[in-house]
């Protein structure tokens, strides 16, 4: 019948592979660690693309587009954001290629076209933006300045997976400028908001906001805020960060403003990104055994309607009926997909969306037209019902929206269970090999004690949740005085 | 007042690089031969993107994602492809940096993270494409494929112009498979017939419809078609391609289906694109000595309004009209922007947003109000009526309408008058120095002609118009029999 799906149980992490593969997402490509985003997932994608476009221009950004190349003088203006990613740049040393002389209809790199200087794939856009802003900004008149950018980066990772961790990957990051620190960190908040609100809302998921410790910060900022999502394996996923840059990039860069008092100050900055990783965190914590289960709000098919039938005669009859529920729900912005090919059978097309998770599946048989019904499947609890064919449109609308509830709840519901607290070293390591999760615990607020517990737990501080109680406390591991929990996690 | 431009008589060139530069389009960039492409220029881009992007859709195809590298032993696999492209190809050698010794706080290249294969960045995607197609075709039911990619691609030029010829830059990139030539050919061209409209009747820029001649054909193609534009100094804009590139890439990838009958064939292809060069078209076809001119249908912003008052208490009356005016044209789609910033005067801002080619400006005053009535500039006339404020909306939408049309026939009465024919060598010549423009003449059909027209002249055949009359005559430089006219000029 339909492709074969590794279970969870039997290993998440081909699971997985099945799920992006078989569910039609993406390929591996002939280059190490970079993937091809087949049409179905890019469908996805671009629904993700478009909301999130539509918040940032709410929130008054502009997009424009920067080079892909970063000269190697400029990339390593700023030190530590230079530092922290130097190690995975993939580099361009060359403009030419030529033949080989020693093998016939063969290239090679033609020595005589080095470049002088050679060119960075941007891993991050900072330091070209920087060096852009410094042309644009003079005065507090132009600022703030509020640009995002979509485009493709790269980051040589040794181990690579579909979607969540490869060589290049697709995403907008956020450049902006302001004349107070105060103006830039505002910014930095608001963009994080506009992210928990995107991936709750629309991805249905569940997220905790807050901040990095120094040792997980991006390089070059001063603050590093994020949401972390949980999966289904216990393991914490970032979903986005955003983070306040202080005047780290403006100082790289000499990029300064004279204010209202003709006063000369470096500017504040901040950037922020997501990327086609969220589209790993949709597939790990919604999906099951059978397939992908997508929250109707970005899937690329709402509804997929399937007929049964014998005979011309049957399909004309049904074909009447179905057309004209495809225009209405079409007219109320559903997407609805009429799948009446005649080379596969029911049964393996009802495998195939689930498979492909579309939330909604109507199936209409001969005699489901003699009694005015259709067969209703719902891909997230596989709940069937007979539902008249009158108003069905309006059912099936809200039927979405009951979907998209359902769903976020149901991942709420997974989040608050795999948080754990614990005060004994012994339970934290335990608590991670059982039951994984967060672990809200303790931590004395050095960088070595920190990594002490990744070495001995491979579990990182994820994030230090926004509002976070104060209370007094010792430290997991060193028993030293704390001040507050901090959650805990293995980790995507 | 407003910023100086240069006008086209004194130098052309200079005059273009003023209106993309001072019009806030783009910048130049740090890395030589990019660009950065400005919040105003990428608005226009992205109106331009969403049209042709439904285009493609309502014909069918769906957008996915390639890597960015291609390997060089994939990229040398089709020759006649990688022959045309690899004098202009960026490689990636490398994929680490390290701190370099003898530099303190500066980066080198890792020689010990030399790829063992080079990655060339992508000119163009066949390669990648078809290597990756050839997983996806088994059988015929597995065909057509009609895929499009919105991308960046690299091509080191020697000589930049900003849109016009960068290093770096956008597009969309088609690619097809299909089980019959004739299929193959029908989509070809198709996406002719979908660049055309686009470029005339949302870019308002009329252009003629051709085939290449061999030489000038892209490289792995069978055919190329393309749509040739005129500008104002007479010279031809190549706006866009679409190629038959037969079973090349199927047999350079070996791609294979078998069809209906079991029997293995090669499968057909195609590919087209349009690039951020139209936006240097567009520039060029319909400005002025006072900057932009865009057509409204893909302007950024189409409506700008000015209110120009004394003091708080006329501020306050004019407001109270303006929004609700914003309000409504808003509501009929139509992108508007109020411009009450009180750090310009009414005059600048007036040669500001003529300088930026918005199509339609309002201003209105406090003896306006009283009159009931504002003043209406048109940028592409430069007519300026009062109109009454009753139903002031629907006259903008009408006269945005109607700038559209004669935007398009001034630009196609332009066209017309730069189409020469003549059959002497001596006024080929002296119509190109003077006049210049498209000049029908004969040609012989041969590629040393072709080669040695172009040497003498500077001239191109820019196309072989589709359905082009057949008609004996004598080759323009060699007197040699024959056929048909083909178009020439010398082009961007």
């Amino acid at each position: 019948m339909g492709k074969e799906i590794t279970s969870r149980e039997q290993d998440y992490s081909q699971w997985y592979n099945d799920l992006v593969i078989k569910g039609n997402l993406a390929d591996y490509s002939a280059v190490r660690g970079c993937m091809v985003i087949k049409p179905y997932g890019f469908a996805l994608w671009e629904n993700m693309r478009d909301v999130l476009d539509r918040m940032f221009k709410d929130t008054g950004h502009q997009n424009a587009y920067f080079p892909l190349f970063v000269p190697k003088s400029l990339f390593e203006a700023e030190e530590k954001n230079a530092e922290g990613f130097a190690k995975e740049c993939a580099v361009v040393t060359h403009y030419r290629l030529k033949a080989d002389p020693n093998n016939k209809g063969k290239l090679m790199v033609d020595p005589e076209a080095k470049l002088e200087e050679e060119l960075v794939v941007r891993p991050t856009s900072e330091a070209i933006i920087w060096n852009t802003y410094k042309g644009w900004i003079q005065s507090y008149r132009d600022l703030p300045i509020l640009v995002n950018q979509w485009a493709n980066v790269v980051r040589w990772e040794m181990r690579t997976r579909l979607f969540l961790r490869t060589a290049e990957f697709l995403w907008q990051e956020g450049h902006t400028a302001h004349a107070t620190a105060a103006e830039a960190i505002a910014e930095t908040r608001q963009m994080l908001d506009v992210y928990a609100d995107f991936v709750e809302n629309w991805m249905a998921l569940p997220v905790i906001k807050g901040v990095k410790s120094p040792n997980e910060r991006f390089a070059g900022a001063e603050d590093t805020y994020c949401i972390e999502a949980m999966m289904q394996d216990g393991k914490a996923l970032q979903a986005g960060t955003s983070h306040f840059l202080g005047q780290n990039f403006a100082k790289a860069f000499d990029v300064k403003f004279s204010d209202k008092e003709n006063k000369l100050d470096y500017v504040w900055a901040t950037s922020w990104g997501v990327s086609t990783r969220l589209i790993g965190a949709l597939v790990m914590a919604h999906s099951d055994d059978d397939g992908l289960i997508f929250p109707p709000r970005i899937a690329p098919i709402q509804v997929v309607i399937v007929p049964i039938y014998k005979g011309d005669e049957q399909k004309t009859q049904i074909d009447e009926k179905v057309l004209a529920i495809v225009k209405n729900l079409k007219a109320m912005g559903i997407s609805v997909k009429y799948d009446d090919s005649d080379n596969a059978r029911p049964g393996w097309k009802f495998a195939e969306y689930e498979l492909k998770g579309v939330p909604v599946r109507m199936a209409i048989g001969a005699r489901d037209l003699q009694n005015n019904v259709v067969e209703i499947a719902r891909r997230d609890t596989k709940e069937k019902t007979s539902v008249s064919m009158d108003g069905i449109e309006s059912y099936i609308k809200t039927l979405l929206d009951t979907i998209q509830t359902s769903m976020y709840n149901k991942a709420k519901q997974f989040q608050q269970e795999k948080i754990s607290q614990t005060d004994s070293w012994d339970e934290f390591i335990q608590l991670l090999d059982t039951k994984a999760g967060f672990i809200s615990a303790h931590w004395d607020g050095t960088a070595e004690t920190e990594d002490k517990i990744k070495e001995l737990s491979k579990a990182t501080i994820r994030c230090i949740p926004l509002n976070n109680p104060l209370e007094d406390g010792k430290c997991i591991l060193t028993g030293n005085p704390s001040t507050q929990r901090v959650l805990f996690a293995r980790a995507y």
